[in-house]
């Protein structure tokens, strides 16, 4: 589907301005998460979209918060914005309620990451909806990887009672289209509309649109890139755990995993790098001792558990 | 070129996160420039760069200042921003130096489109040297229209002793690509370092870095696309001249016409439009009485020169 929105592209309209407000696109999202078109948002990539959330709902006295450990990208965001990034455990996620009265009385966007990367744990809806009920501020789930987990907060945002939640999604994982930076977001009325106010007039191009329309008409095509990817975890998981390392239950398209403690983290990720096999590695009390291994496909993982015997026997 | 690069793009390729540096698209851009390619930026469209240079040079209780008449969105920039904007008269512009003396001293940015729009009209880069001469913050020169111009500010901001000219092109005018959204600009390393620490991380997706970059490596038919637009636009001109227009000299793709007293602007916009022929109107003392006639077509032009031919009969 993605590869004839591709090669089929209609070249004159390369020549136009791309439909600013994206209103095909965004009746097929909003389809799919039963609102309105007026709800849905889409952006140059989740990146965009985050971005525009700082600078729409954060004051220069008010500050952001994430669950710690999360995405980065949150307390680079807060800089850029000149705010203050606030993080808070995730174990601490565990209660919703209680998360709420512990968030800074500055913090006007918390942006709850779920599953959460790295660590690819997931929070029950539940909870985070009674986070966004306690929380005064605006209240942003990113899902990035929700396609990959057991459930999600779409039906919480795409409620009519909803007035502070904001539920974002990305083509990036469960349809593969990193390259094409599309991501997008369900929201109450006057929240979306403030993203609109600020975006750039014709912040999604013409390709781009038409490639993501295609993918989310194909549904079948992601759930089954989904169930690919969730059966080559299993398999990693359990070749990984049959090597004694700790693997954290993961709801997302990555493991976060410790070695035995003949292999430090940190030398194994340099090892593999050395190799040409690229994991990622965050130093750190809360992360040094894991790797995050995106799952690629069971050749590329059977390469790196080969390479990981191999590094063992040293 | 750009159909090759559309319809032979790698789909593996989208799977995958683009270059955050674009750096085959800021080499090509570099060599053709004639700097290091440090000193490139590219932007989602020359929006986002607009919009991150206003993020990145303008405090906020500094301001923004650009022509008057000249893009609306320079005003709606400094309205997001929160900042004010001081429009000044393209009369003032016939002298640099003097310009200079007339901003206002909070305006940290100053965006000089050249050729401008909706008026077509050309400063000379040595004004346009002379204003930076004098100006303390960041003047900006908006090129989109350059290819279409008798010269253009390149080698001001390509040299090393320039220090606060950026120069901003398109891919939206000259190569036809509005649809694409790709944008660049060219400035003093500092600068355009600043650019890179405030944009989101993956801001140009990697079909448009492909089909950038076989554009710019496609002079020949980026020159041959202007030079059909130029000719086609100097006939259209002839034919409105005949009929009692008053036309501003243009050097850009498009022309800025008053009627004769038989025909309003704005009746004959409503006209226009009524027929499915669109131009743009821009009410105000300053553009009320003028038509901006963006050149398509000679076929294009012929049918618009008839309606128009038709519309006076009446």
């Amino acid at each position: 589907m993605c590869e004839q929105a591709l090669r089929g592209f209609d070249l004159d309209r390369l020549r136009r301005y791309p439909d600013p407000v994206f209103a095909e696109l965004r009746g097929a999202l909003a389809a799919l998460a039963g609102v309105e078109p007026e709800r849905i948002f889409v952006g140059n990539g989740s990146d965009e979209i985050l971005s525009l959330l700082a600078r729409a709902f954060v004051e220069d006295d008010e500050s952001i918060g994430s669950l710690d450990p999360s995405y980065s990208l949150y307390q680079t965001l807060a800089a850029i914005r000149n705010v203050k990034w606030r993080g808070y455990p995730t174990v601490a996620a565990k209660s919703g309620a209680a998360l709420a009265k512990r968030i800074h009385p500055s913090t006007s966007l918390f942006i709850w990451t779920n599953p959460n990367a790295p660590t690819g744990e997931f929070a029950e809806p539940d909870e985070i909806a009674a986070f966004a009920k306690a929380f005064r501020g605006v209240t942003v789930v990113d899902e990035a990887y929700a396609d990959f987990a057991r459930g999600n907060c779409m039906a919480l945002a795409a409620s009519r009672r909803n007035r502070s939640i904001v539920v974002m999604r990305t083509f990036s994982k469960s349809y593969s289209l990193a390259g094409m930076r599309v991501g997008w977001c369900v929201g109450p009325r006057d929240l979306i509309e403030a993203l609109y106010k600020v975006k750039d007039s014709y912040n999604v191009d013409a390709v781009a649109q038409a490639v993501a329309l295609a993918a989310i008409r194909d549904q079948a095509w992601m759930r089954s890139n989904v169930r690919r990817i969730v059966a080559t975890r299993n398999r990693f998981t359990a070749a990984l755990k049959a090597r004694g390392w700790d693997v954290l239950p993961s709801e997302s398209n990555f493991v976060f995993a410790r070695p035995p403690k003949t292999q430090r983290a940190a030398k194994l990720f340099a090892a593999l790098k050395a190799k040409n096999i690229f994991v990622r590695y965050f130093k750190g009390s809360k992360t040094g001792d894991r790797l995050r291994i995106t799952i690629g496909t069971d050749a590329q993982m059977k390469k790196l558990t080969k390479a990981i015997d191999e590094l063992n026997l040293r």
